[in-house]
């Protein structure tokens, strides 16, 4: 049977997240639905990552398996007509081996979390940034964040509903850096605890505006306590960034 | 009376252009309403360019009177406190001399103007740009551009309502780049035809598509003739992208 992987961007706004949900419609929903009018066929669409309610996609990875072989282009080109008018498009499709799976393959997953930092709030990027007003230091906020690196208990960073076995999670890169008058965010790892990213920016944005010293973010992670983490930044300004496979797919 | 200078940015898309108008909330209106609400005085808004419906501004100087006298920060905090829910953001406000206008003080009004060249609709910049699917072709178009730079007759780039008093107009710049699967074009001129940002954009589009040789925009550019212009391009991909003023202001 035919497995064809997508690279998809998606709005976050209007969805309940990447997973199926009663309560609403959820991109999962949306993508079954497009390939089951494009196609006749029912299937289940896999993503690289369950993003949460409002979170953004760049680069999302997502598979499915059809029982009829179409090329990749019709793949792409048809699925995006059936997409409308979801802001959801894909960007890239193409058929793969069915030893390929997009979430059990991945073996990294990238984020990026936009900052609008200044005193207006966004009006061209309402809804895709999180906006802080207070000046933010972004040197203290990469020195903490190069405490974060590297193979940890994460419990400080971890949200009460996630469902991982452990709360151990390797972080592989965690970088602050200032455009304009944006401050970008950028996290990978193997893989993520249910609000680590933006458990981590929201306390390193209290590093940012002088509320922490640059060593308390490293202090709160070595508590493993939930409670020493720092506002959590919301789902505005986060954007699934792109997954990485061993065979480069 | 004091007079305040604004540089203001917003999202074209809920707007019926920046002056008022009887069928819509204008970005006029806007202003004049949030003004009236913080300093209880009515008074009238000038902006530096009079954009059309649908499109943005990253930076549109506007200027008003106050009886009042208000701090340079307190103008700019209380004007975004009452614009809200609009998208329009104050990014600064200044007191400046009542010789200042901002539009017939601008010496030069630049534009900018995104093209998404891919396949795939665009779904986190709906509205924020051009979708052209086809490939386009950066250096035949930035060679057309070059034909149009200088001071010649715009007949051709001018829409049937425009009210300036000539068609003849100075293009002081024009360039066409490519940023990943967007292509920018940037045009500069001491100020502009109605429409003529967009008719020029949907003709280099044409070039860039290999509908038309580039040799073929200089000679539409010659005919002095509606008729010659290429279709004109959508409101969603262009920004006004700021003023020069001789004093810097």
């Amino acid at each position: 049977m035919p497995r064809y992987r997508l690279i998809i961007e998606f709005d976050g706004a209007p969805f309940v997240g990447w997973q199926r949900q009663e309560n609403g419609l959820s991109v999962q929903e949306a993508i079954e639905t497009a390939t089951l009018a494009f196609s006749g066929e029912t299937t289940t669409a896999f993503a690289a990552g369950r993003t949460d309610a409002g979170v953004h996609a760049l680069a999302m990875p997502v598979h499915f398996d059809l029982v009829r072989a179409f090329d990749d282009r019709t793949m792409r080109d048809a699925m995006n007509a059936h997409l409308r008018p979801a802001p959801i498009a894909v960007l890239a499709a193409r058929r793969v081996d069915d030893a390929f799976h997009v979430r059990h393959s991945a073996v990294q997953r990238r984020y990026l979390y936009r900052i609008a930092n200044r005193r207006a709030p966004p009006a061209l990027d309402r809804g895709r940034v999180w906006h802080v007003a207070g000046a933010l230091d972004i040197e203290a906020m990469a020195a903490a964040a190069a405490d974060l690196l590297g193979k940890h208990d994460f419990t400080t960073f971890r949200a009460a509903q996630c469902q991982a076995a452990s709360p151990v999670k390797t972080l592989s890169h965690l970088s602050v850096a200032r455009e304009n008058t944006e401050v970008l965010v950028r996290a990978a790892a193997p893989s993520f605890l249910h609000h680590q990213v933006r458990s981590i920016v929201g306390s390193l944005v209290q590093v940012g505006l002088g509320r922490w010293p640059a060593s308390q973010l490293g202090a709160a992670l070595r508590a493993c306590d939930r409670a020493q983490c720092g506002p959590v930044a919301p789902a505005d300004g986060l954007y699934f960034d792109g997954a990485d496979y061993e065979n480069s797919l």
